[in-house]
């Protein structure tokens, strides 16, 4: 049995302040916010990371996101937010239950405690057909 | 009839170096990656934002992101990976057209462009149920 803390508020022995359910999906407020109206979405299927995510449960994840974020921005008053979902270690992941955070932007950046740093390369042409080509080819062998 | 570049590319105005397409969604490599295999996927449907999108269409979005997500770390051999949709210009979103980047995050921390700072808050337990409850009852609303 899963002792992740988000399998221990699925399973009742931990609290949150719950903000949506249904039969696939739960979502509730991060008790670290990144600023004021931080959400978790989970699957309550115990996938660790999005690729090892049925496609039933990525779906009813997808379809409860736009009125989770309707409520979250009609709640808060914000006017933009970001959605992250960081897999593994080495992309920030903390806690080994996948989860989506909803983190709501503020007019003010000091209202935020997330930042993104974007350092973007140029992709080559060639590589680029070349490694699309690589993906494309996994995505069709499943 | 919508100009952003991702509607162009969904109308084969501008070529893209496709991995993945079904009936509702796209994904293509970003010319400007943050890492090897950094991709876009879109729906076709053209919403700006994750609360503007359909549920039929956010459905799509997320049962097609498992495959898309292994394919990417299978062909390009990625540990992990950040999954990161940005709404609204206070959000960094620059394409008004709704795009989940898949972020490819190898051993070598000058091998990726994107940055997270996290610098959390800590819920304050009574402004956290009060906060539960609006959500909640906006999301019930809907």
């Amino acid at each position: 049995m899963s002792q992740t803390i988000f399998a221990r508020i699925l399973r009742g022995e931990i609290p949150c302040h719950k903000v949506y359910e249904d039969a696939a999906v739960l979502a509730f407020l991060d008790v670290f916010p990144l600023s004021r109206g931080h959400t978790l979405v989970i699957p309550k299927e115990p996938a660790p990371t999005m690729d090892a995510l049925s496609d039933d449960s990525a779906a009813a994840l997808g379809r409860a996101l736009p009125r989770i974020c309707r409520a979250v921005l009609a709640a808060t008053g914000a006017g933009a937010y970001n959605l992250l979902q960081n897999n593994g270690a080495l992309a920030h992941q903390a806690v080994m239950h996948l989860h989506v955070h909803i983190i709501p932007r503020y007019d003010t950046p000091s209202d935020s405690g997330l930042g993104l740093l974007w350092r973007p390369g140029k992709l080559d042409p060639a590589l680029g057909a070349d490694l699309a080509k690589q993906i494309s080819a996994k995505v069709s062998s499943e």
